[in-house]
């Protein structure tokens, strides 16, 4: 570009073409996505993160108190992807982004078995995407998945879409213009999508926390069921009268903290400390 | 924190209380702060970054790309420092967290020799205000300084920050604003808010890139010279017809990338490779 339609662009308030944000410089190449660890870390217990934003939002950034804070409670090093995002980049993309990053730290020497999915709301919807595609690409099973307060139904069923709108701040509304950028032309009932409808055998074992005022909670419940009824271990963690994604705010809120610390709890259960 | 009050605030569009983002995992205990690596990065070359912002905003995550590409052309790892912002936090804060990661690193076993503070406009400031506290604190000084579009002089004084608002989106009405929230009781002409005015002698060789249509290049340009007359090593690398802080847009400008490479090759002049 010629610096004067830059400069154009900044006065007039427009971006600057292709956001000047690059996140890529490690450790996944060929996707953006960031490292973090604490002083807690342990260097063979991986979290591989995927942030929230109903998968037309969000990044890293807005999760950093969080993954932190997951860190230090798993004593575990994060990586977080910045996976593709609609509606610029419509579902299965992120999927695609989800499964590449699980593939690459598999080829990069990171065991399965030190590894857990972990992710919040759009990003726990991805970890179970990304269990079903690694899954059907014949890829080994990580230690766990973590899924936070996941959209596990684009169909939004449930009668706590209506009932629950006064105990959460995620509105109806809100998730069905989520959905339409996500799922343009598709079905909101693909099971990569929906893992409500998905055959679930052989994931592996799975902590779903929820808030019990979620809009989402009736689905999260549906989806709980669903995935025992198919033989997956999954230990259920609704919190009443949590709303949709309280973890997040762990730094002013006890209830998100105790959460937190679960999350960290069930991480090492499943990824043992070694030597 | 309850979970109704935080609710009621998300529900308000309110920001819930102490911002829950926790930069902090590393690598300066005490003041939050990024470490950022390419594959370029060597571990022996340390830049220590201060992002713009007019001291009272902006963060690392809005310089991630100029970091990334900085970190690639210098061939250093990136500290970058969440320095405390006004108002909250008006003059001297910022300086204290300068020195304060500075001071760090060399008790943590950083060479002097080995590390370049460099900044972005109020960041830019900060490095000369930082390396003025350190000099007059007893520390050895670092291999060098880089100052991108730094602002120099709290006064605004020159005739640019009239005839230039044409050729930069910077508005002096802006700088005034910043300026009064930074400074509220201080005297703008206080050497360590207004490096223009500082006693400069004994600071280590700097590079000051601006742009020729900066509102602030008159004040840049005279800080040069007294720079230079009180004995100070200064490159001086003022661009034709760039506004303030071009090498943001190093992505998308082939003046930034450029300038962004000149960087890099002054960083490791300054700092060679060893070994």
């Amino acid at each position: 570009m010629k610096a004067r339609e830059i400069l154009s662009a900044i006065k007039a308030g427009r971006p600057v073409a292709g956001d000047c944000r690059r996140p890529d410089v490690e450790p996944l190449p060929g996707i953006p996505a960031y490292r973090l660890t604490t002083a807690a870390s342990r260097p063979d217990r991986t979290v591989l993160f995927f942030h929230g934003g109903g998968s037309t939002g969000g990044s890293t950034f807005d999760s950093l108190d969080l993954c932190a804070r997951i860190a230090d409670a798993a004593e575990a090093e994060i990586i977080s992807v910045e996976y593709r995002l609609a509606p610029a980049h419509p579902f299965p993309a992120a999927v695609e982004d989800a499964l590449f990053a699980y593939r690459h730290l598999l080829t990069s020497g990171y065991v399965p078995e030190r590894v857990v999915p972990a992710g919040l709301s759009a990003g726990g919807t991805l970890v179970v995407s990304m269990l079903l595609a690694a899954r059907d690409a014949g890829l080994p099973m990580p230690a766990a998945g973590v899924c936070l307060s996941p959209a596990v139904d684009m169909l939004f069923l449930g009668d706590s879409v209506i009932f629950n709108q006064e105990t959460d701040w995620l509105e109806p509304k809100t998730l069905a213009a989520m959905r339409d950028a996500y799922l343009p032309d598709r079905d909101p009932t693909d099971p990569l999508a929906s893992p409500l409808y998905a055959d679930l055998a052989g994931l592996p074992p799975l902590l779903v926390q929820a808030g019990g005022g979620e809009v989402l909670i009736d689905g999260i419940e549906a989806f709980v069921s669903a995935a025992r009824l198919q033989g997956v271990p999954v230990a259920f963690d609704c919190v009443e009268g949590m709303f949709h994604c309280w973890q997040v705010f762990a730094a002013v809120l006890p209830e998100g903290a105790a959460a937190v610390e679960r999350v960290g709890a069930f991480i090492r259960r499943h990824v043992p400390d070694e030597g």
